[in-house]
């Protein structure tokens, strides 16, 4: 690997100037769910491809009906895998402006970090891959691998027109192993391989009593009242240990290996610094398992949402006719959504007093996903984090879905390799987002590693 | 009273002008609430205004700051009583317009109904006292008593401006007795005297966990839930047998008189038809009460309101930070507001765990009301409503509060006496409000007669 050497030698040289180029991309407003940023979202694409031409990187813009999505490849390495590669370059809206200590389109650093809306989720994770290639290209005019990506403009409103996209272009698009780059370390100095993703079932539950609203003073008392209804339904949920009560929800819950409770446990959380980050009066969870345990490993029966007659200023003496709630469950392997999505509404309807009736919505899932980080592609990315980061990696799971890693499984059959390098209190989706400038070089050194260790891959493995 | 007979005479002469008259005052979209609906309410009480003037009731408009209060009086029996009638020129907003079967501010006539926004809340009732005093006034050319008018356009706002007005002019509107036509029969052909009303307290319960809204895939599991700590909460505030679970709850609570139980027991309530005309699975409450009992004279605990997350269309993983419900409580006679409302805050936050925190603010109440049925001023209205309506009436109680009636009493030291046409299923506050041809017109006849009733009753008498 003497070219890697000289490689990251020239990732180090060429620090500022990526730095320079990065901010030029988180200047776009690519928020994707804001009708009014949709020429923001397209002039954000049109310049990506622009530059990715530019350094050698083909890139085609595809319209959907929604904003396009950049596709190219360089099938460079004849025997070699394939490596899809996803991101995406539309961000979340950056509401509230006023609690942004600088604007969120203009790319500023304090104190080692780059703060703007997208430095993390995604565009600068996505950058990194970006300038490895673009190291390894003008270092030897082809990448040791065959490479296709797909970065997307609706990440942040469910990626809307993507499975469709994806499904007409199954050729196209087929690979070996899918890189993602949209997660992030375990802490400062630990990056991390996440090999684990919560599955997740969700649900819609409304209680009618009456057919309109009533007043409250001329028939409360006299009939249920949907509020107390619901709310006794869902205090019902969970027993007093914090466990699910739905009969049958924990029947195929894979139990957590010794070597991974093991591992959690060493893995550095301060529970005290995360009660005050999230201020919380304590952390809570299911009985038996630690919070690393409650949010990676276990699943849970979440409220979401919840409304019902006037919840506005001051007061209204309705006696509401209803009330809704929204539920998601989150899953672990062995979990399977629709077959929980049958036990909660089941269950849901089970408690239902006759005072009233209880429709249930299921609103549809995902599955969960484990890798095993024994396998030679996981192994790989291990490699290439010591060589980017210079330090040991860590192996942890992440408590949400990510809905493209399924997606990649169902229509490509490829398994996803999920590592990142923004921190968790990055702030995405919320102001003040950032990522560190170190972490951001070490994406790239790992991200041109990544490609010489995977190029040593076998075709197909899986993980 | 042989001038009465020429009255009500004249009242079944004149029915078809009173009728066309009303249709023009239920024109005017006088909805309080609507900004974009101020000038309505003027130009209603300016129509108002100039109508009373014209039929020998000289009223002027005063100002507030929200909609203006129409005031007048006539001392015509120097010696007699001086009754104060309050009514309101306001409406509830007819939305949803598409329920309407025709306009709401088109008065139409379908079937011996009067139907149109107002028609029974509270335009057309104290159009029927409007059209008896003028009728009176034409025969006598004076009333038999001293009468003070207040109409104010606010009622539907919870009378914002009225208790300053009030309070400032205690002098001007001093009276033996207040008279109040914006309640109802107990059923066709059953006219009645609101004996009683409950009380009310007002309180807002908000349950806090993190300090801002979090992605449930990364923090569900480990912290507590807002809305399932809420449910939880809210689910121990009755016990099995609908019984509210505060302590102390029940303490001041008169029980129900034999003769009053056994007087509800025989009044014609079909619990058969009440539960479909409220479209209820079935009728429910607390255990040892008969319906009319649950409403009219047991205090409630009931859920007015809740919020916490995202209610919206789809679905959204957030895990909210915070969740809010709005409680009230009914109260009968000798519960206290404030006494309640301090009994409440303390059990609320007893069923606070320590994984939230949880806020009680409590937003106001007013105390409940029951006059003497035996009383001179009462047993006049008795036998006015028995002249309108050719039957004998019958006494009741209303589940709701009516705010006037307690600031009357705080403000004046005045009983307000309750009568009125509306029939429960009216509609007030609903699509297709109504009221009876024949109720109307029987009002304005039982109005002409109250007059003559009232005018031979002592001073301060009270009831």
């Amino acid at each position: 690997m003497s070219n890697l050497s000289a490689i990251l030698n020239d990732i180090d040289t060429h620090r500022e100037r990526y730095l320079e180029e990065l901010k030029e991309l988180l200047r776009f407003p690519s928020v994707s769910t804001a009708p009014e940023h949709k020429a923001d979202v397209r002039r954000c694409a049109e310049w990506l491809r622009h530059h990715m031409n530019s350094i050698g990187l083909p890139t085609q813009l595809y319209e959907t009906e929604g904003h396009p999505i950049l596709v190219g490849e360089r099938r460079d390495a004849p025997g070699k895998p394939t490596v899809l590669f996803y991101g995406h370059y539309d961000v979340q809206p950056p509401e509230p402006l006023e609690r942004w200590t600088s604007p969120p389109f203009e790319a500023t650093v304090r104190d080692g970090k780059l703060y703007a809306r997208g430095a993390a989720d995604d565009k600068g994770q996505v950058f990194t891959h970006l300038k490895a290639w673009e190291a390894v290209l003008r270092h030897d005019g082809a990448l040791p691998l065959n490479l296709k990506w797909l970065i997307e403009g609706e990440e942040e409103i469910s990626s809307v027109h993507l499975p469709d996209f994806i499904a007409q272009r199954r050729e196209a698009l087929a690979a070996d192993y899918v890189v993602i780059s949209d997660s992030g370390q375990l802490a400062p100095g630990l990056p991390a391989i996440t090999y684990g993703l919560r599955g997740i079932a969700t649900f819609e539950v409304r209680v009618q009593v009456a057919k309109r609203d009533l007043h409250s003073g001329s028939f409360g008392g006299a009939i249920a009242n949907p509020i107390v209804v619901l709310s006794k339904v869902i205090a019902r949920l969970h027993d007093e240990q914090g466990r699910v009560t739905v009969p049958g929800f924990y029947d195929d819950v894979l139990p957590l290996q010794a070597w991974e409770r093991k591992q959690f446990a060493a893995l550095p959380l301060d529970e005290e610094e995360l009660r005050d980050t999230l201020g919380v009066p304590q952390l809570y969870g299911e009985a038996g398992y630690t919070t690393l345990e409650r949010v990676w490993a276990r699943p849970t029966l979440e409220l979401n949402g919840i409304v019902g007659g006037y919840g506005g200023e001051g007061f209204k003496t309705v006696l509401p006719s209803w009330a809704l709630a929204k539920i998601s469950c989150r899953l672990v392997p062995n979990q399977d959504p629709s077959r929980i999505g049958a036990l909660v509404s089941d269950y849901l309807k089970q408690l239902c007093p006759p005072t009233a009736t209880l429709e249930v919505r299921y609103l549809g899932g995902g599955k969960p996903v484990v890798v095993n980080t024994e396998s030679p592609a996981v192994q790989a990315a291990k490699r290439a984090i010591e060589t980017g980061f210079g330090t040991p990696c860590v192996f942890i799971r992440e408590g949400g879905s990510i809905p493209v890693v399924a997606m990649f499984k169902d229509l490509l059959g490829v398994d996803s390799l999920l590592l990142g390098w923004a921190q968790r209190d990055c702030n995405a989706h919320a102001p003040d987002e950032w990522i560190g400038l170190d972490d951001l070089h070490n994406g790239i050194r790992t991200a041109a590693a990544l490609l010489y260790e995977m190029a040593e891959l076998g075709k197909e493995e899986g993980m």
